[in-house]
């Protein structure tokens, strides 16, 4: 094995600013560094990346250094207009899965400074193809490539520096062993030589989705691979090639260093023949992480606490936003606009449902009428998704045609008004991109049947309420309902944001954000600050990281020994 | 409310030492100090005790101060014969769940810091109860008067205050607010205020046992309250009085420090009329904290993650031993006699089961036939408990006379060979005590479906096999099968006992003992040392008290805010 003191050494310093920034919620410096540039002005960088990215086009892809593989299959298409030809190798469930538990003895017995080394050097290596994974995110999720970028590079990688750090923390909540002595009579003692095991539950499937293959899969991997389990990544079959990159370079790490590279495997399945439930159900998989809808994501929580495993998931929910008041209401609608363009509403954390007070949103001393805010908010989608420069990059293109489809029975069901009409617009270069204007709808308050469920892309409901208790009566309503991984609150009263975040935050569990303008979208969320996931509402179980998404994945069994020592 | 920060620099050094105990598995030295005296010697405290238990017979009681009770029941009876006639106010599901909700706001604002002071401030003030609490202990459960005391008092409120500083660690690990900022363009920032919540849960209901109705509640208890949870304790029908004492003194506490005393609960039910599934039932109860039968608590786990419940179980399981080869045959056998004459069996912690190399036993140069073996700890086990000066009081009585039915059934089944008939024994004082000595049957590896479920009480199995690996095969399997809280092995060989460890461990997930001798017995767990439950086995989900029996018990939720600040 390669010497590990050497490489804990060398990844203490960002392990230790890690931990700090988890515990102050703060952010990390830039590491690693390759993953901070800017992918539109350093053409060297985007070039080589556009290259490698493209190499992989029409061919098997074998980087994953599997023994014995022969059958290959893929049928990625970019939402950018042409398919990617990449096959990669089918493999058997057992043979995965055992290969996984077989490698974890090696893996649990190192300790936890030294898998945080492992860990991070993994990460350092894999950020050198961060172009490449941007571009293959890119044309796997129909992401602009600003935002391939980063989401699949810096921010990913961040992510999972965060769960290693987390796990750091809490695998440091005990010394590993000591000597324990108890006075038992008047001169009498007994001595025990005790170790306390953080064991760990088993193989963790990383079940990923289609939109955001590396930034939602990373937590879960690396929160269960720094707690000793082995991980098998099952990508969703119409987004595997940028976390098949980074696999295949985690495997090339770990070979390098000595270790086995079956502590992180990648099990590709095909849409016509899913194997995530037989994955799941397999039982040496004990831990599951997974993103995507509601009912896999609750058919997922409901097998695995039925058999024992712990489910930390992702599900579908519907993010609401409230419309009170404002010091300056274009700015608030200039960034409630941005979030509705960015990525064409596929981001989980985007607002779809609007509540404005029907009777007008103050503004200072003034009433702006709502369908003047209606119309407002209208224009500034509009012309943003339109901009010549900046409009089709911030749209990026649908990932599923299902979305495109789902746009168009918006608009044609008869159920409110329709205040803005998709369109498609061009991406240059990509003739064929399936990308379109986002769809906004007006809905009556009580229609929460439609506008309480999720619409998955550039969909939006506004909806016209009786005043501030009303909206947030519906806001807190719905996240108890459906969930909700964001929500968002404009009032420059702090009593109704008091209120707000008594019943938001306590009562029904969701994440909040007032008065958000400027350069900061609800739909972001940082690393080592923002929690992503509440655990607390029907939008999922798992919280990117908290302590329960750590301290799930093992459990603390001792050993007493009276053995006399030499 | 009561100047809580003065209580916090209070409580602050035992704290202190609390956490480092807990990091460092250690001990904490004498708090509070009314529990650290010797209630056999110190006749002032224990005859004061006696009188305020003594009290509560053939009463109502009324400390814990519930408003408009009308309707009291008990039906408590003593193990040691006779009945205590101390009845206990009824109550709604409804009115308690709801008061324990409506206390939630108040309990959930106070700092992490003033929560455990406070909690700390508990204990100190139910410690001058310790004797009083021991003496209801001792006439509910069974329980020697030294277990009692011992049990109920300072092993309980160390595992409370362990619980209190789990807690403090994991609410600690984030800030609880800060101002972020981010560079998002060249000289362009933008600016939040974020704060970081941990939401409790909701309600946590507690159900207790029989056995130890404070030392198994304390640790649910004080993680549910230090994590900003309201408690609602649901007692065994036939062991209340313990823990009503307890739980009278916090209310006192908590309404002298101003505070709501609905923060804690007590809930009766009736044998006849259950109501613990209709309380775990309730859509505010979040949290469950059980001891007691495996299949009330599969069900109570089932639906509590049906209904979206954090479920911590301690069920039941079969500890076994393996006794292979030993340095000093009679010392082992004599730890291991005493382990299992401690308080008939009762505890969940004792070896019920006993794998002998059927080879004969290697002690130094010689084999010991299995034979001998088995006669000479089975005349250990008749001496010690039969003992006239400790052999009663070490047995105390059986709790549940269904428990006297079952040492008959055991001696009347025909399924191996009765290598010791249980006998009724004298209590001095307590001539109708329920109080028997141990039944020991050999029986073959072939009859795991006997020796390899839980016959709770003084029944024991002894298995002769082929080997050390066949003894650990049988052992493992049991514990990976029906689960188990201890395992035990004797063996001189290191080799041997890292595969146990290997085995027992890492594969099937039970705490296992090497080569205990002396003043020091398998069914002890010492708090702030070792972990009670493994959460790894079928036994149960919960440990006292690791990372995860409190971070399970909230969720992170975060609020970012961009008002301008004045």
């Amino acid at each position: 094995m390669h010497d590990i003191s050497s490489l804990i050494n060398k990844h203490q310093p960002v392990l230790e600013e890690a931990l700090r920034s988890n515990a102050e919620r703060n952010q990390l410096v830039s590491w690693p560094k390759s993953l901070r540039i800017n992918i539109l002005k350093d053409e060297e960088a985007r070039n080589a990346g556009q290259a490698a990215f493209e190499a992989h086009i029409n061919s098997e892809f074998g980087a994953l250094n599997i023994e014995g593989a022969t059958e290959f299959f893929g049928a990625e298409e970019s939402p950018y207009g042409f398919s990617l030809e990449v096959s990669y190798p089918l493999q058997d469930i057992d043979a995965v899965v055992h290969a996984g538990r077989d490698a974890m003895k090696e893996w649990r017995s190192l300790s936890v400074a030294a898998r945080a080394a492992v860990l991070m050097e993994c990460l350092e290596r894999a950020a050198d193809k961060a172009a490449e994974i941007g571009f293959a995110t890119m044309h796997t999720t129909g992401q602009g490539l600003i935002m391939a970028f980063q989401a699949s590079g810096g921010d990913a990688f961040d992510r999972a520096l965060e769960a290693v750090a987390m796990g750091y923390r809490e695998l440091s909540a005990f010394v590993p062993s000591n000597t324990w002595t108890k006075q038992v009579g008047r001169e009498e003692f007994v001595t025990v030589h005790k170790s306390f095991h953080a064991v760990p539950r088993g193989v963790n499937l990383v079940v990923g989705c289609s939109t955001f293959p590396i930034w939602n899969s990373t937590p879960g991997m690396f929160a269960g691979l720094i707690t000793g389990n082995t991980v098998v990544v099952k990508p969703h079959p119409k987004a595997i090639l940028p976390i098949a990159i980074f696999v295949a370079s985690m495997r090339a790490t770990l070979a390098d260093l000595g270790l086995n590279h079956n502590i992180v495997q990648l099990f590709v399945d095909t849409a016509g023949d899913p194997k995530t439930m037989d994955l799941a159900m397999h039982p040496d998989v004990k831990l599951i992480d997974y993103t995507g809808s509601s009912a896999f994501g609750d058919e997922l929580e409901k097998i695995g606490h039925a058999n024992n495993k712990a489910v930390f998931t992702e599900k579908s929910g519907v993010n609401s936003a409230i419309i009170e008041s404002a010091d300056d209401l274009d700015a608030i609608l200039d960034n409630m606009a941005f979030s509705m363009v960015l990525y064409s509403g596929q981001m989980c954390t985007a607002p779809q449902t609007i509540f404005i007070n029907g009777k007008g949103v103050t503004v200072g001393d003034e009433t702006v009428p709502y369908g003047e805010v209606v119309d407002r908010l209208t224009e500034k989608v509009m012309n943003l998704s339109r901009h010549p420069k900046i409009g089709a990059a911030t749209l990026g293109a649908l990932q599923n045609e299902a979305t495109e489809d789902r746009v168009a029975a918006a608009a044609d069901m008869d159920e409110g008004r329709l205040l803005l009409e998709s369109e498609r617009v061009g991406q240059p270069g990509f003739p064929q991109a399936r990308t379109v204007t986002p769809t906004i709808i007006e809905l009556k308050a009580d229609k929460s049947d439609v506008y309480g469920r999720e619409w998955f892309g550039p969909i939006y409901f506004v909806v016209p309420t009786d005043g501030f208790e009303h909206s947030l009566n519906l806001m807190t309503d719905l996240v108890k309902r459906v969930g909700a991984l964001t929500t968002s609150v404009y009032s420059t009263d702090a009593e109704q944001r008091a209120l707000a975040e008594e019943r938001i935050v306590f009562e029904a569990g969701a994440p909040l954000a007032f008065n958000f303008v400027g350069k900061l979208w609800v739909n972001q969320s940082a690393a080592f600050s923002d929690f992503h996931g509440a655990g607390a509402n029907p939008a999922g179980t798992a919280t990117f990281s908290d302590v329960s998404f750590i301290s799930n994945r093992y459990n603390m069994v001792g050993v007493r020994d009276m053995t006399p020592r030499a």
